[in-house]
């Protein structure tokens, strides 16, 4: 369980108020707007504030003085050309603001991606909580053979069986030596008084990389999607690809036809290299291909053949 | 008068409408919310959205799951904190969207600041509007000789007459032969029948560079001070300086407590070099020195005199 | 005429030294290096400096010791993999610096490009060159019909002669009355004893935007081939295409392997959306379509058509 | 010692060739190019490449068709020029590439500089190494009583030898659960023959964070200084610290003009708030003042003093 009692009362009180606004409101987003949404074993996404709506981006696409146009339908419309023709710069005046609590390990892939702002809970300043991310069985995959970066099938049995214990014991081993070291509490009391504890900022390098963080991160919708379509691609590590499915179910509240446009022409596309273009108009023109006739190596006729659904 | 009846109508409806949100909200800059604040002779500045408060500063600082301190006095003190010691990623955390009316050559010196998101209005897409900066008699300055970037006096009598004809003329000149090149009116209107008129996107390079577009800017709270440090000092060319006034007094209605903690540690404050602030030792120590005592060159010399105010 | 001999001198100075380094060298671009390569009628593509050649890429991607593979065909394999599977990354590792010669309403769409490093020739501080583009008698073309940004056909006869006319005239008379209110010449000397010059910050408003500005240009592979993926592409203006062009050959000079990836992964391909792609699979099995049948709209059908060269 | 004797020769064999080249070359750093400067017990910092030196800046200042001035002591002069009054741009037209080895917990406070390009070492697609962070024992410091954010003075004896005896243990002991659960070596051999192993982007999570990765790491001239005079600052933790310094005297040995500079303006300077400057003022005046006399907090007050020197 994520959130302390306190944690959850401040969450309520915060979704309890309501305030008068003149600027543009997203009734989607603002029903999900503070409530945390679980991910992994004791992560979260929380929306924190956003900027715009789905009219914001027709408004700036037209550098507008009232509110975009008074038909939705033809903001649809706008939205949709601008996705495909990969007008980014509209979809940058939309903003949105994260809470996310998540494993250590995970934040080092998430904060690859520049194009936000960050601010994340300090371990100099603080004490770490005791909380440490251990896969679900399902998720207990041997290394791919075929992919030198991705998993393969799921262990089982004894083999699964060890690696829950030695993840498990080493968190719990080395949160326990690091609140030693520290002679402190994650609640700031002393633990054995007349010992000094080591400075946090040192301390903190006993701990391993599945202890979660958290951290308020703020973007854009343009990087929020371009975000999204490579985290929540399946080639992605399962644990940043629910947080990015989470986050993707979260965006389709906020601007729907934004997202309806993301999914139809970038999800839900495909990408045909110089090749595979030709590869399709000879298919097309009914003739028989296989990668060498196509010119192509095994592995990109493969994809090819992958994102033609055979 | 840089608004029409109808433009000015639109903002009024924008600004008369009042909706329910459960985000922070900021009462200060609500009231100034679509307005339009005149600058130079037809350019105005314009908050169209805004995300965050004084307090969004202090909840992302702290990462909190609540919405900061319950103590606007504490929250104060931690801003001050933060900007005292350039901890910037949570003013980062709060963001304006502006819509800007500008000439062309000071929307040349703007987009330097790359740290923003724009939507400029197109001159491929549609026509550029007749209205073209002209200096204010008073802002009429021949070039400084002491600066190389900067201006000396005001010209005067027929020396100003002049300048006023040529720049009144040639920008109207220009116009006239541009709408007459597209063989269309601002309302998209044929001039006359039967010529086809050039394209618009390359109409455009006949307008002089005092002809005014627009934008919709949008910057975090933490670039935006950095951009007012900038174009709101004294060195910067005075038609972005009004510019960088005009938001300099939003963004105080917006985040009061942000702001007088800029203007005490950033605005009001001075840089020291390492000879100046040795020089500001051996001052208070009751020395009297000169440049060359100091080992500073003059014009180093001249600037530390100018921020001791002497 | 772009150069004087004085900066042709220069040039062939530069392109005369050479210097012993242990850096990564390309010679594809060194025989390159300070030459002034010719675009529109005034302008030019000028290559200053780099970071890196193709193994760069490679060796980054590997985070090794040495100076990547022993073998260049590695290299490639490893670098046409990483462009097919969008690790951007390793192509951030090398960089280009250019000098560039350009109309500034070309230079107004390029500086949107905000990932790049720029100075530009500074009018506050300088006079500016008189050089203004006029387009070659194919580039005038009329305002397209079926586009609201693109062309039509080419205007001929009196129309043509007309428009080069305005633009010529106007030009020529904004710069002479820019001279005459600066009071200066481009080299610096006083046109008229006893009158004061306008300040230069001022005067440059009453330029054209044809007129021609100059900068330094400084991006990293992977944004550049973002630049030139946008800036190369048949619907890009004209004007700032050929600049893409230019560029796009001195890439391929440079780093020859990335370029290659690059033509055949971006450059030669087309994303298909949702509804493209189950197009295209029906029409491999042999449907008969159209855009009503395939659940798209005309524009999108007719970019599906266009881009299997139908 | 970081470097495998392998690693060693390809250094040395990268350090051995010498190329020709037309660019810019800084003998000061061609001299240290490749070289692995120690920092920590076993990382490093080493040059790979670089673009630019001092006259680089000066040139792209003035936008100029050859090399800079003839006179090195005007290109100082310019430069000082430049960085007294913030003009950042030259400096981004020089780059420099490192790579460096790090532990886990510093490589997060790093990466937080978000202007720069990152290859790092992939845990998902091959074995960690099995080197770890321990800090010196006259590094072992408890936790600051003053400060919250930094250290106080020295573990000794038993306290200090249990915290060694703690950080290496729980190192060693993860690192080698890490081996058995993925049942495989650094090397790539199988430890057990017959046994899955699980996946690596899933058992690198029984890391501790003060296992070392490595990263090559690319930015510009200005955009390092800030990176320095944030990081080489007192207040930043030593073991950021020291990558700082070791990356400061290596752009010393770059761009000596440009360092001397960022050291006059910089970091040997001070910024004066509104409050701490009227002090400065009144303090040259001869006046005798306090915290409350010059209306500051206790804290800005004891910062202005340890400035000023007292």
């Amino acid at each position: 369980m994520p959130l302390s009692a306190e944690q959850q009362a401040e969450i309520e009180r915060a979704r309890a108020e309501r305030r008068e606004t003149r600027r543009a409101v997203s009734e989607g987003i603002e029903a999900r707007l503070y409530e945390a949404v679980p991910v992994l074993d004791h992560g979260f996404v929380r929306v924190i504030d956003y900027m715009g709506d789905d009219a914001a981006i027709v408004q700036a696409a037209r550098v507008s003085y009232g509110a975009g146009t008074r038909q939705a339908r033809d903001d649809r419309g706008l939205i949709r050309y601008l996705m495909r023709h990969r007008h980014s710069t509209p979809f940058e005046m939309c903003e949105i603001k994260l809470h996310v609590k998540l494993p250590i390990f995970v934040a080092r892939q998430w904060i690859r991606h520049r194009t936000a702002n960050v601010n994340e809970y300090s371990a100099r300043y603080s004490v770490m909580d005791r909380e440490f991310y251990v896969p679900a069985p399902d998720q207990l995959a041997a290394q791919s053979s075929a992919n030198r970066q991705g998993r393969g099938e799921t262990l089982e049995g004894e083999e699964a069986a060890e690696v829950l214990r030695l993840l498990r014991g080493d968190a719990a081993q080395t949160y326990d030596n690091y609140q030693r070291m520290l002679n402190q509490t994650f609640e700031g009391e002393t633990i054995e008084e007349g010992r000094r504890g080591l400075a946090r900022e040192l301390a903190r390098m006993n701990l391993t990389a599945n202890v979660y963080t958290q951290w308020y991160w703020k973007t854009d919708l343009h990087n929020l999607f371009h975000f999204l379509s490579l985290r929540a691609d399946p080639h992605a590590q399962y644990e940043i690809r629910v947080y990015a499915e989470a986050i993707g179910a979260l965006t389709k509240a906020w601007v729907p036809a934004a997202w309806e446009a993301f999914e139809d022409y970038r999800l839900g596309g495909a990408h045909l290299s110089r090749a595979g273009l030709e590869a399709v108009k000879r298919l097309i023109a009914g003739e028989t291909l296989d990668a060498a006739g196509a010119g192509m190596s095994p592995g990109e006729w493969r994809e090819l053949m992958a994102a033609l659904g055979k």
